[in-house]
């Protein structure tokens, strides 16, 4: 192999872990800093000759820092409660290029500085300012004035996975000395609280000659400010709502203001951001990483490049690898210990194996404390209602997380029989739409074929002539929210399907509906005979059967899974014919006849 | 983490590095058996506690085995070429379990042998025959007369990789001589030739529990006998020819081949089995690997579970893993030395640094020799093509395969220009069909859209009931040949679009084409008005143009890039009819009117 250039790696955790491994596959020297011969990032990863070892000692010690500097080319970080001063000392001094630039892990450190930075340039933060130090009660209720209660008082620094949050409900004595207590003498600032509708993260990558990539943003769920489970790509439903038009297009938001942040941060290599999505459609950030983050963990098997590949690209001047999903959906869930005890974990472990798609990554950890990442499991699926289905069980084995948490993040359809609502989904991969809920009896027919093939659908009313607004919205959203296919009903001058599919690029089916006249020819020409340019993919009069039956096999061209399920149904129905041929063999034609006749 | 049982690996090269990896993740602690501290297993796992490394000696030396089956719960393999007495007496004295059986290791290394047991349990095999130790002339002349010239003369052990393989093209004594000292000492056998048209590699795996799972098929492409590229799934394409109606199904009869021969063998883990595919679509098996194995590599990116994790489940009573393709297409290139210059190498790497999907596997090797396997390259894709446009340039960066080998490979598109012939492809999307070439007309605005956006279709002539057995094997073959769409243009009667949908599950876009009389709208209800069951979606009268859409939207509701070519697309024809709305605006209606009318 080419000389490749040494990395020096501060912090030898499971990120460190995460990032040997694409450096082995790069053939790229990594030396590792921790204190332990047997950290997670040390157990797969040998030291390169001449290195009899990785060195053994803190990340945070200077000199430690500095020797390691001396033998590597590039140093970067896993971790960013490091000491960035020496950081910036040993590049001063010509030792070796640190990436990012220490300057932007000093600044990230401090959370207060961190968002004064992003507001300076522009960036939309929540609400914030500075706590003095020792605030008097004046302080306490200026900020109160200023942001309402609760007060979400946090530490400047050392702040990370909830550690570092404590908010203040009352500005009675008690409660402020508790408050300052738990955040012990870390510098403090106040966030206002910030109603959010969803959490949001995107990975944004630039490498040294400056080039940027950005991640689909994904959608990340907390308890207790403890990332937990995250899904790729992001969906924001409105599912069931009556529209609202300021959701669409968040991710390509998302990415935007990420990448715009990044651009304010100087440095190589990957950054983490975190934002909160509003009700209104708006983005503030939360705050960012300087380094590989929990909520791009999916990456290294959702996408084409892992994020901690791309961070190593970055700060070796490689080109940025694509950032692309490779799978049509992926879940991440965190294995966080409970207790000392690994029970949960294994148990978690254990029905991972059980799940098709889902992948185990333990972090080599020798003991479980209460509140320490043990792991991680991917899932990865044809569909966010598989992905979501197949993490199911795994939560459910951890037995940490309460019923309802584990309902509103997977919320399994109903059940799959019609009587109890069918397949109807909040993941849903078919919607089935009508103009006017007199079409719901042509229309009935396929959810019925869905429900059969338990294909995730939604089914809802959306006039093109009475609420243009709202088919409008749903057209524009349908993709972003994860449909591959819409069923649009419509009689007489049936303009549903063509105007929804002049709103989306999805496949849209147009099934005509029968009117009172003209036996359905008048909905059957409005909708197939479609201007060029705008295709509707049209089925018989009445028949919404074959409407489901098409968008099965829209979603089976590119799923093995359900086109074996269509292959199912073929043989099904060449075999009832054949019934019918024996049974007419047995009885003879007349008596076949006469039975026929008489039903 | 629970106490897990300690794995015993005998070779610690490339497949021992790739076993290292999912052995991590799922925190199984590895022992591996070779020479040297720094193989290129040892790399990537540290020996686990109380071992302070891992075990330094050769895997076949009998002492160290005994040592490390003392030390383990499990011994496998990465290579057979091992001792296997000395495992089955491991075995027998009870030092450990050891998987698979030593009896199938034996059984393997003698490919004489494995072939013997192959046809005594009736799985099909090349026909072939001992080679007597030191063969007469008439021992020759009776093996040409049974197998004909050339004869495949082949060492029966310690064979591989090209290794041991000499066809033997005449009986002149000179050839004869020249044949038996290329191979050396060892005993030999001969095999018929296998007039192949395909070489095809299925992996099984299986657990102590006997429980069975198979990988799709893949396409392996073999050069001077060593594995260079391999394709997954395997597409067996008829395209341009008559139809072929014996491949059908290739892959369901290759995985269940494969099975039936792996059931003949004991002893858990993952299986390599390597085939032939006839012309008439039989298969016959060449030979089997008791190991993970080169053709299934890609299983670490486009699958559910690699082979190697599916190996170690195997040997540790662990529920198999999905064996699931998790992306639409993959292939897999192997970084051959061609001499001891890594630059071809270098080169290669940094193309696939440059290629959208593609994942870099160096083994850490630190010396390259001709014919050593320096590492591979994982490329995957939202379709054969694409997979094959992206592994190009890294074939060409190599130097190494001659362009015409690159081309059969790739085959590319020849231009996206109408006029050099479109981007009419091998590897197709879309399938355009028409009954008749007076359809051609009409059909042809849909290869000019799939032109302009780069979907790689195929275009020929399929009439329902001129060529009723051609319409059959085109339309059960598409899905299996990779199609995700086929258009079907058909006029008057226009049975096309709706027999081909009754004998696949792939959405069939029918376009009706307009006769001498009726105005197109007999064709319309023959395509449109299809039986419940069978649905074909129709468009406009002669509206070409939206059927290719219509397919494009297909394929795009699986591939966020084709989407986006798509919503691009819809924003050039808003921008066509704004500036005509602008110039209507300068000119006055009344000009614009005059000159519209001139035309």
């Amino acid at each position: 192999m080419a000389p490749q250039q040494t990395v020096g790696i501060l912090g030898g955790g499971q990120l460190g872990r995460m990032l040997a491994h694409p450096a082995a596959l790069m053939g790229i020297p990594l030396l590792i800093l921790d204190s332990g011969a047997a950290t997670p990032a040390k157990q797969v990863s040998l030291a390169p000759a001449p290195h009899a070892a990785h060195p053994d000692g803190a990340f945070t010690s200077p000199d430690h820092i500095r020797q390691l500097a001396r033998a590597a080319d590039v140093l970067t970080v896993e971790i960013e409660h490091v000491d960035a001063d020496v950081l910036a000392q040993v590049e001063r001094d010509g030792l070796c290029a640190v990436q990012p630039a220490p300057a932007t892990i000093k600044l990230i450190q401090d959370k207060y500085l961190q968002k004064r930075h992003l507001q300076r340039h522009g960036i939309a933060v929540a609400p914030f300012d500075a706590v003095p130090d020792q605030p008097t009660a004046e302080d306490w209720s200026k900020l109160e004035r200023q942001f309402g209660l609760p007060l979400m008082v946090k530490s400047r620094t050392n702040a990370y996975d909830g550690k570092g949050n404590s908010p203040l409900k009352s500005l009675t004595q008690e409660d402020i000395t508790q408050t300052m207590q738990s955040l012990g003498k870390n510098k403090l600032y106040v966030e206002a609280w910030a109603p959010f509708v969803k959490e949001v993260a995107v990975m944004v990558v630039r490498n040294v000659n400056g080039d940027v990539k950005s991640y689909d943003a994904v959608e990340t769920i907390h308890k207790d400010s403890i990332l937990r489970v995250c899904f790729a790509p992001l969906r924001v439903s409105t599912t069931g709502g009556r529209g609202a038009g300021g959701l669409v297009d968040v991710n390509k938001r998302a990415k935007e203001l990420a990448e715009r942040a990044v651009a304010t941060l100087d440095g190589a290599g990957i950054f983490g951001v975190e934002m909160f999505l509003m009700a209104d459609g708006s983005l503030m950030i939360n705050e960012i990483a300087p380094r590989p983050h929990n909520s791009g963990h999916h990456t290294i098997e959702a996408c084409d490049t892992s994020q901690f590949e791309n961070h190593l690209r970055a700060i070796l001047s490689l080109p940025l690898g694509s950032t692309a999903l490779r799978v049509p959906s992926a879940g991440m869930l965190n294995l966080i210990g409970t207790s000392d005890s690994m029970d949960p974990i294994n148990k978690a472990v254990q029905a991972a194996y059980e799940t098709p798609g889902a992948t185990v990554h333990l972090y080599g950890k020798t003991e479980c404390r209460k509140g320490r990442k043990m792991g991680h499991i991917t899932i990865t699926g044809s569909s966010d209602a598989q992905v979501r289905s197949r993490i199911r069980p795994i939560l459910e084995a951890m037995n940490d997380l309460s019923a309802p948490f584990i309902d509103a993040l997977t919320t399994p359809p109903p059940s799959a029989t019609p009587s109890a609502g069918g397949y109807s989904h909040p993941y849903p991969l078919v919607g089935i739409i009508m103009g006017s809920d007199s079409d719901l009896p042509t229309l009935l027919p396929a959810a019925r074929i869905l429900d059969a093939f338990s294909i995730p659908y939604e089914l809802t009313i959306c006039s093109a002539h009475r609420t243009p607004a709202r088919m409008v919205t749903y057209a524009k959203e349908a993709a972003g929210r994860g449909l591959r296919c819409i069923i649009a009903g419509a009689g007489g001058a049936a303009h549903l399907p063509g105007m929804v599919a002049s709103e989306t690029t999805l496949p849209v089916v147009g099934v005509p509906v029968k009117g009172s006249v003209l036996d359905g020819v008048d909905s059957l020409y409005s909708i197939v005979q479609m201007p060029r340019g705008i295709p509707v993919a049209t089925v018989g009069i009445a028949n919404a059967t074959n409407a489901a039956l098409l968008a099965i096999r829209i979603i089976g061209s590119a799923s093995p899974e359900t086109a074996a399920d269509l292959a199912a149904y073929a043989v099904d129905l060449e075999k009832e014919v054949l019934d019918k041929v024996d049974k007419l063999e047995d009885l003879g034609w007349e008596e076949y006849a006469a039975k026929v006749l008489k039903k």
